[in-house]
């Protein structure tokens, strides 16, 4: 968001009008827009030796997706970023572990912005990031991905919120003490959330975090719409409508969730879109990225793309391409509304389609929606202005009950 | 530490033979040796509002004795940066509270470290100092001042080894759940360390962490020596042979310190030095300025400073002052050798005598051992290596007892 929305907005509803929309104005009114994206696996990188976010890399050389460079070139003003847990054993060790490999990450995260306060700054209310933007920073809220790492102990809710956590998916791809995941082979094991998990819901609303049913099973989903006291989010999912997949959400999910005003941030990765084959080699070369991000760099990264795409090529696997995204845009905004749809393309854990495979294709959204006769306000809110109006009642709700003592 | 050690060493002694020492000598050698504090409370400044390390301040302003450009004016290489917490209840959530104070003052340190890396380094190891010395940045180690934040959950004990900390202060001026104070009014309640005390002093050695009886009660200083497996320190102490002060240590102590290998860093606080008399004016001034100094700047601060002085001035303050600090160096070489002796002058945190008011101070150290007639090598133990072989020895006990399941 650099130049004036006012004055870009009314040139652009101008060129709405006219029906036609030369790129120079997409360009303008890309720039104009608060873009926050809900999912940024960028922290992974943090532990790789020598990688730097103010150098610009590249996915077909580095396996990297996002970097202040295509940042600023794809328009992407910040967004969420992500301190992910690998789920572990239910252990009081493991717990522990877990807690200060999530520590560490928010500790990362917020080393990268002390290193760089020209261009990044740590974000913690939904006010902050127009704020931030305006000065030509980069806005870094933090989001937590799988509550596995606060344990048995809710206080640690109030120490990630104090580190800047400001959204908080209680469960990833195994079920784990908080919830039920939509991925686990042993099926759902609580029926949704456990009772701690439900504690949890209490206390992440208690303190103004947003809630992330994004890897939830579906009961889990049900439970947190239901007992949440303000809007959740689905942070980085896909829709059951493109996909049959367990990680996609249902159309009459959906309607609930906008029903109750939150948001779905649509990711962005083949498996949302495509059903996959099943590739145990390409799996296996997926197993050795997951294993080695820490020490893959350089050329080894680049052989590994070359690989991969080989290994896909050779087995006809089926790509998901930037238009997949938009038309689940499309069937968000035709179901529910657009008040209820932004992204989450999952950058740098998995995302990236044909076309759309780094954050510097971002301006790409804002062209094809315009080209779809999306008005600039509803681009907006695409962009960023839903997940800030959903974070937004999660700081009101908290300060409302603040000091009354009741949930 | 800038100058080749070994030049200014062969000049030196040459001129301790001489019998003659110019202060240009005097500096050479300060600026050659690696010179650490151990008990550095810089920290509680870092969250006042707009107060930054990289400017110079003055104790009669700002109420501030270390930052960077004093630090290099004073050739202080680094030390241990304190994560203090003030005692509070004993109850999970008190701990919890405490638990997160902690984490958030290390996080700050190192946000610090982060913003200003060109000018600071964090160190781990006891041979990152004079690496980092070396590159002209200043060393920050940090140091727990409370085992308080611990709580019952001594696995936090690796998460702040995790975030840095390699010295554990286990216990401030009231009893905690770990260990009884000198300082307590209630006296001793668990007769030295209790229980969880006991355990925490095998995690700590199990991780590498250098244990530090500062502030701990007689016996538990006692149970701190025959437990650990390694030296221990105290980090910022004084001599009760000067002072019958509850905070100091007696000379059989000093002694038993000694014979097992660990070193007293001496403080310099009046009242490790003098007998103060009760000033309840006194008192109330120095209660406001523990209250308010998040806020106190400026003109604030510095009549703050006029107004202490001036009470003190009333009734006959009897100031310490900066050759006390020599002469406790003296007491410690005489009673236990050159080894078992440095410095924790608990800048920010209370210390400073007259004319040794800051850390830009501290070259007077060097030029006056030098006068006692003290090698370089000699003082160079005092400036930071005795400290350094005591961590030294926690690593590698940590090392030779990693994986084999023993504490």
């Amino acid at each position: 968001m650099r130049t004036s929305l006012v004055a870009v907005l009314a040139s652009a509803v101008l060129a709405v009008t006219a029906n036609a929309s030369p790129p120079v104005e997409d360009h303008e009114l890309h720039e104009s827009l608060l873009y926050l994206d809900t999912h940024l696996d960028v922290p992974l990188h943090f532990s790789r030796p020598g990688w730097n976010i103010m150098e610009r890399h590249s996915y077909w050389n580095d396996l990297s997706q996002v970097d202040y460079p295509r940042m600023v070139q794809g328009g992407l003003d910040g967004g969420f970023w992500v301190v992910f847990t690998e789920q572990g054993a239910l252990t009081p060790q493991a717990y522990a572990s877990a807690r200060d490999h999530a520590l560490r990450r928010s500790l990362q995260i917020r080393e990268m912005v002390a290193r760089n306060s020209q261009q990044f700054e740590l974000a913690f209310t939904a006010d902050d990031a127009a704020r931030i933007a305006r000065t030509g920073r980069r806005v870094v809220y933090q989001s937590i991905e799988n509550g596995y790492p606060v344990g048995t102990d809710l206080t640690l809710l109030k120490t990630f919120y104090d580190m800047g956590v400001r959204m908080f998916g209680v469960v990833h791809i195994l079920n784990n003490q908080l919830a039920d995941s939509s991925t686990d082979k042993k099926g759902g094991q609580w029926g949704g959330l456990s009772p701690l998990g439900k504690e949890l819901v209490a206390e992440a609303n208690r303190l103004g975090m947003v809630l992330d049913a994004s890897h939830a099973s579906d009961d889990t989903f049900d439970q947190m719409v239901a007992l949440s006291r303000t809007p959740i989010v689905l942070s980085h999912t896909g829709l059951k409508a493109i996909q049959d997949y367990p990680r996609n959400i249902d159309d009459e999910r959906l309607k609930k969730l906008a029903a109750s005003g939150g948001v779905i941030q649509l990711a962005a990765l083949h498996s949302f879109y495509r059903k996959l084959p099943s590739i145990p080699e390409r799996d296996a070369l997926l197993d050795e990225y997951v294993k080695n991000i820490e020490r893959f760099t350089g050329p080894e990264a680049a052989a590994w793309v070359t690989k991969i795409r080989e290994v896909e090529d050779k087995h006809g696997f089926p790509r998901a391409d930037f238009d997949d995204l938009i038309r689940a845009i499309q069937h968000v905004v035709k179901l529910v509304g657009i008040d209820h749809v932004g992204l989450g393309i999952d950058w740098d854990g998995g995302g990236g389609l044909e076309g759309f495979q780094d954050i510097a294709a971002l301006p790409k959204v804002t062209a094809a929606l315009r080209k779809e006769g999306y008005s600039p306000e509803d681009i907006a809110k695409v962009a960023g202005g839903n997940v800030l109006r959903v974070l937004r009642r999660a700081e009101s709700y908290a300060k409302t009950r603040a000091g009354t003592g009741s949930p």
